[in-house]
């Protein structure tokens, strides 16, 4: 058994070296290869895709699984071993359901897909888009149908299952409905008292070196450690973990605005410390990374906010950026600073909102998503349901399409049934917080010390290290000790934006 | 039939797509990866060279090759088709020689042996080096016993063969015999006129981001091109070809020797011209790349040496380069800087050697390595063997190993027979000069105005673009309309230096 257990390992192992090196030629695409390198580049992605397929759902692993059965029952629940095999049995299963020939077409459609977005999105004009995205909502109806014996409450549950296993369509829909509820009416007592915070002084001029080296100095104090990490500019921020020592984080700097560098950095540094506190026994499995989207954006989404936008967090940091940009902020105090990165302001760009704004916008993709799988809406009438629904949500009349229904690559990508992943990682990361008072009372105070290595360790060793041993829900249960919640989310903002905007 | 050839041709696109990931894997962890993730790169490395070697030596490839042998013969020998096939069946029947065992076994033995390598050059103590190298010569031994069906004249044929096909070990040796001859007596004359000549020039301050952009503007005029083109710092300087339109070269910056970048990122940029020259219907086949390595150097050393070390270059480049060092140029003449520039100093490291003593480094090393294949040498003799021989050929004294026998990467990652190239790179580069300047007579008239691209053009449509379609040897008759001669190269360098030393 042993022995058949070390070759499924070993087989996982390459499988898991060309999962990772797939990542990182996308990575490399983003940050490092000249543009003319795209049509090669993609043929030499699709390649290795198709090996990391072949090689997941190959009869050999099918067998071994079997046979392996009796040993993992055997071992305790908790082991690596026995995790590793439950992992690789569903893994198996999802991928021998849907004919590769299928994932071939949906990868071909996303890639021409992607081509048609970025013309449309420039022009401002769905009707470019429209034809692919009829496409790929019809590959989506198949894709859905390779899993119809299942008993599915909801078609969208199988899309949900891709990227939050587990999780169903009803569960979110129940999560959000509460969230929505207690939102919109902060939102627009919010807005009633727009003018009270200004933003202002986080625009001006900032140079790229000197922003880069601040935002450096601010993560290196989370973790980043330049013998085993890097941060490289990109178009698109976004983190790669090529190893748990080999961790590539991103982010994007405007000469005018500070704020997209500066808590991009600590965003992306987030998710990085979770594929870096992985456990290093799990190296070159599949169980070597986050588990699944929403507790990996809770991470990204805790440093980035709960830490970088927290007032003991700039009682340090703030001096600091006070000496690397005087001109800016010299006449700034802490206090109007913290009100600045703080500002609530509805807008029609997702990845530009604030955290009391941003879920609204993740609830509208949600319900859109839904209605367009289950044929509620026509694709033609998307643009006209967007603004509508943007309007009725937050208040905004979007001018274009462009700055609509347009914004966002995941469709054009195939992926539908992702956004959700977002707003349930703030909610989580607030329920995580609630743990991490509750284990460091003093955790301000060390922040005021600019000391961050306690929280970073907290996570690792209640988080991180578990790497996907667990199921999203048996991993958030590990740490909070329950299901998801959104009370902590929602009492966070109400305090402080309560506190801010004197409501 | 053409259905069989597709077939083929869609496995070879698997297998180049392997190949070039590999190399990238190796770009990367040279020029960006952070230290830490070199031993999960290792593996991830190993993971993608065994699932190519599967795919290249597999028995459908062997069949295919079989079936398509009609095929071949009934197309034009010229032709992308044929030559394709010719390739395949070649790299097929030398793969499947060797057993992956083996294979595996040479991979990891260099691996080991080139983390003593770096051990034993810091301490300078060839004893921690040695048992490696015997592990590895052994290795070699059993490589070349696989071959041994062959009719082969000498042993070191079969190492060549990688490097050089169809280069036989006797015609290296009256090749370089020839070389000696004259090169000895003239590094002597030289050596007797030591003081004509100074570099001092060379040294002082050169600010990295101003050698940087001087190099860009020289290369940009031979062909780079930011499109399809990076430039990189690295510490060991080499080029990639992810694909044609995707050239990534290297170099490294001294701030007080402006030579290295200066000569180095002309000599990488030969190479990436020629990778990027190669015909475009032959991306995603194994053909996609220079004829093997004789002539990728020739390329190198021909737009480091032959363009960039001449006057007429210098005619044109200097008052730029003045402008972009003012405190270190201003006071020289173009002259002095040409004849700086062009010095022969005997000296102990290869790699900073100059254009006319650089073969005598490269003699030692392939006759050493006969002389090892053959145990004309113990091993463990070999530092006092090469410092003797070093005095004779370059007049010189090694004062240990660091600077003498373990200078040298190759040997640690199992390359022998690979020296050799370099200096038939230089012959041949002067072979391909004459015709160059029979095509062009004006060639230098046009590099005085900054002009280079009738040179690449020339270079592109006589030797670039076919890549591997033909041997080593039917691509050089095809540029210069025989086999390597050294005359041209002697005469270069006596006339050349010649005129410089007043001998």
């Amino acid at each position: 058994m042993e022995q058949k257990f070390l070759e499924l390992k070993n087989r996982l192992a390459e499988v898991n070296d060309l999962e990772r090196i797939l990542y990182l030629l996308g990575w490399d695409q983003r940050v490092i290869m000249p543009p003319k390198g795209a049509a090669v580049r993609a043929e030499r992605k699709a390649t290795i895709e198709k090996i990391r397929l072949e090689k997941w759902a190959s009869d050999e692993i099918g067998r071994l699984l079997d046979d392996l059965r009796p040993y993992e029952e055997s071992l305790p629940y908790e082991s690596d071993e026995a995790s590793l095999i439950r992992y690789a049995r569903r893994e198996y299963e999802r991928l021998r359901r849907v004919p590769p020939a299928l994932k071939a077409e949906i990868t071909r459609t996303a890639s021409l897909a992607g081509a048609a977005w970025i013309e449309a999105r420039q022009k401002s004009d769905f009707s470019l888009f429209l034809p692919h995205l009829q496409k790929l909502v019809e590959l989506k109806h198949k894709y859905v149908e390779c899993f119809d014996d299942e008993n599915v409450e909801h078609i969208y549950d199988i899309l949900l299952e891709e990227y939050e296993p587990g999780m169903k369509t009803a569960e979110v829909r129940a999560v959000f409905d509460d969230l929505k509820k207690d939102l919109v009416p902060l939102i627009a007592a919010v807005n009633e008292r727009g003018g009270a915070v200004s933003d202002a002084c986080l625009h001006g001029r900032f140079p790229v070196d000197k922003q880069r080296e601040f935002c450096l100095s601010v993560i290196e104090r989370f973790g980043f450690d330049p013998d085993s990490w890097r941060l490289d500019p990109t178009v698109h921020p976004f983190a790669h973990g090529s190893a748990t020592t080999d961790i590539r984080i991103t982010t994007r700097y405007y000469e005018n605005f500070i704020s997209p560098a500066l808590f991009g950095s600590m965003h992306e540094c987030g998710h990085g410390l979770y594929e870096n506190g992985v456990s290093p026994a799990l190296e070159r499995t599949p169980l070597c990374q986050g588990a699944w989207l929403s507790l990996h954006e809770s991470q990204s989404r805790m440093w980035e906010n709960l830490v970088g936008r927290s007032r003991p967090f700039w009682r340090f940091f703030y001096p600091k950026l006070q000496a690397a940009f005087p001109n800016q902020f010299s006449g700034v105090n802490v206090e109007t600073f913290y009100r600045a990165i703080n500002k609530v302001q509805p807008s029609f760009i997702r990845v530009e909102a604030d955290e009391a704004t941003y879920s609204l916008h993740i609830i509208l993709r949600f319900e859109l998503e839904q209605e367009i799988m289950e044929g509620k809406i026509a694709l033609r009438d998307l643009p006209e349901v967007w603004n509508a629904r943007m309007k009725s949500y937050l208040g905004v009349d979007v001018p274009d399409d462009a700055l609509g229904v347009l914004q966002d690559i995941h469709w054009s990508s195939g992926d539908i049934g992702y956004f959700a992943t977002y707003s349930l990682g703030s909610i989580i990361s607030c329920q995580i917080w609630e743990k991490v008072l509750e284990a460091m009372p003093d955790i301000y105070d060390q922040f005021e010390r600019g000391e961050f290595m306690a929280l970073r360790e907290w996570l690792r060793e209640n988080l991180h290290r578990h790497g996907r041993k667990f199921t999203p829900k048996e991993t958030l249960a590990k740490v909070v000790g329950g299901p998801i919640n959104v009370g902590p989310y929602v009492k966070y903002l109400k305090t402080k934006y309560g506190e801010i905007y004197g409501l």
